[in-house]
């Protein structure tokens, strides 16, 4: 019997055969297995059942699932549990002895019992103040639109840093869009696919004037800020407008440690935002700070420029406005500021949602300034960096939801 | 002294004048305001320093905050309040004789005490059944295209039932897109700006096959999925092939009332989704049914097709088979699916976070089906809804978040 005959897994993922599983056999409504590296797991027999890869059950081709889980019963259960001489699992079903054979790296990789469940989530995140501008991941710009392992590097910063600078981008007007491809979809807003950030006339956005900007993320006026943000500079022969970033991660750690009644307010209090423009009337209310089931931080929306006013009940008042207060002295400290110059071919990626971006005033009259930016969301970034991982095989990265 | 001595508001929108305030005064830390129609208000002071709409304070052309509210001492207090001749409140404050003044219907529309402050928030929504089939709000396309009013009746339809249709839409190709532009910017996926659904060879989603599709949302794989779903018929003669619509909100209150262990797992257990596809790898967790901080329920994530192997802790997995088998049977429920055919020139607008869509199975030997969509988010809709109620002077429409 050969690697023919191994069964579909329901994705492109490719699993390994090792470790081997040992034995298996049925208790209390579960499928048991031991693997010969000592793991034991345990299935229930209606997750088995929904997860069979025949084509009968999943459409081979889109991979999408075919079976619908409502129409088996409740009871359903194994007539038979084999391994055949691959390793493969074989189960016999009691719904019209429907046969499902299962990969044992794909068994293993989606094991859920005896502690497995929880260590497939949540990559992993380095955050980071002022000291940063001089050690930012800096990659060089062709190198990421031709190779991918460069890319590969590239983006795994990104993810983990939140700020990330490419050099030498061809400073063409639309390269950005090119780099952008390199990740996935560009998210149109109505500045456009593409923005330039530099004074305009009758401007909708202090972006478009010279004045300073103070630390923000864009579009906290959306139900989902824009996950990652791409600014290319085009030309910057003007006196000033030095790039200031902050790591709101870092901001929220620093708020949790030390003011924890303001954290607590900030995680749980909805805050309004709201949009100024003749055309458009964009408005969310979020908290400021939002965490995952696990308290992680996973989203900070700032909004100093586009907060609403203040919409929240009469005795939250004053703890909101205390811990406003406290969350923008924070965004304004030094230590917390990394301050560097953008010259031309640079590219800054950020994560619009983590990292706070602006700049000091500058000088219109002393030179020019143009930078193109456009943003994508964080589901573009995940999935081309699982994409990539099964290109170039790295290794433990699968099933992760990171 | 006349209207042109109003002061400024900090956005675009227009407030009346009426009531009147008749009376002034501090206490314990607030402004209390008394209007002719017997409303009191209390604005803490810091509340109104923030609010400040003098363009030292807001840019009168961006309408962006320049005042940044952790500058301002968190004990500043009023010097002297005052009415003037038109109605308008005056502040002079402790820090350096800043002087504010504040339109009284802007004051009134943000009024956020004395039972003022929920009432801000939710719009009317009216679920369906199987019925809604016969009674759907149905617009004439060219109307939508030309005329604000009938766009407004339109939008404001699809906010509240979820699902629309448009009449005699030209069948032309990209057709689609300007209808999209009368509500706003298109959300670009994987699948392109506009999408083709029709059979495809070697496709990579069920939709491109002419099998029955069990009602479903598109995109559930992603953090947030596309609010609103446009589909343009441009061609339907094959046989079979009908729509099937499900109002997911309608579902989730039956789920609520005759099933509440049930509600209660899918609204708390995150699940996972995982697309399919050799070039992306989309994955995100969620609980299949997401409420509000009110308790209503905002979104529905089903995921039938798309749902990734259950990966949830081991004590979990009966009870959330127990929920997804219920639930997935009160989908396949005839008596919520409004089922109807499709013509050349339909549009068929829907809320993809609410109401799922699918279709019977066609025979593609028997004619052409061919369907031309796009996405848009919840975003777009409601700003759209919101200019339009400027625009129109729409009473008792501001300054909700719904």
């Amino acid at each position: 019997m050969g690697a023919e005959d191994l069964p579909l897994t329901p994705d492109f993922n490719t699993y390994a055969m090792h470790p081997h599983i040992e034995a298996v056999g049925c208790d209390d409504g579960t499928v048991e297995i031991r693997w010969d590296d000592g793991h034991e797991g345990r299935f229930h027999f209606l997750w088995l059942r929904d997860t069979c890869p025949c084509p009968h059950c999943i459409n081979p081709v889109t991979r999408e699932q075919i079976l619908d889980i409502s129409t088996v019963a409740a009871d359903v259960h194994p007539v038979s549990v084999d391994l055949d001489g691959v390793g493969v699992l074989s189960v016999m079903w009691s719904d019209s002895n429907h046969v499902s054979r299962y990969h044992p790296g794909w068994l293993r990789a989606h094991c859920y019992s005896n502690g497995e469940q929880s260590a497939h989530h949540a990559p992993h995140i380095i955050t980071w103040e002022a000291s940063f501008a001089a050690q930012m991941p800096t990659f060089d710009g062709p190198g990421v639109l031709e190779d991918d392992d460069t890319l590969y590097e590239w983006l795994i910063a990104l993810r983990e840093f939140g700020l990330t600078r490419l050099e030498s981008v061809p400073t063409e007007a639309l390269m950005i869009e090119r780099v952008a491809a390199r990740i996935g979809t560009v998210r149109e807003t109505n500045f456009g696919r593409l923005f330039d950030v530099c004074s305009k006339p009758d401007p909708d956005s202090n972006a478009y004037t010279p004045l300073e900007l103070l630390p923000h993320t864009d579009l906290p006026t959306r139900e989902l800020q824009p996950g990652i943000q791409m600014l290319h500079c085009l030309t910057n022969t003007a006196r000033g407008g030095k790039s200031v970033m902050v790591d709101g991660f870092y901001l929220a750690d620093v708020l949790r440690r030390e003011y924890p009644e303001h954290f607590e307010v900030l995680t749980r209090v909805p805050l309004g935002y709201h949009n100024r423009a003749k055309t458009t009337d964009y408005r969310w209310r979020a908290p400021m700070l939002s965490l995952d089931a696990t308290g992680q931080i996973t989203e900070v929306r700032p909004g100093m420029l586009l907060r609403a006013p203040l919409d929240v009940p009469f005795e939250e008042v004053e703890s909101v406005y205390a811990a406003l207060q406290t969350f923008y002295r924070l965004i304004r400290d030094d230590v917390y500021r990394a301050v560097f110059p953008i010259k031309s071919g640079d590219v800054l990626a950020f994560d619009n949602r983590r990292v706070l971006h602006g700049r000091e005033a500058y000088n219109p009259t002393s030179g020019e300034r143009h930078l193109k930016g456009c943003y994508l969301d964080r589901d573009e970034l995940l999935s081309r960096i699982r994409v990539l991982q099964r290109k170039l095989s790295v290794r433990d990265c699968m099933p992760g939801w990171g």
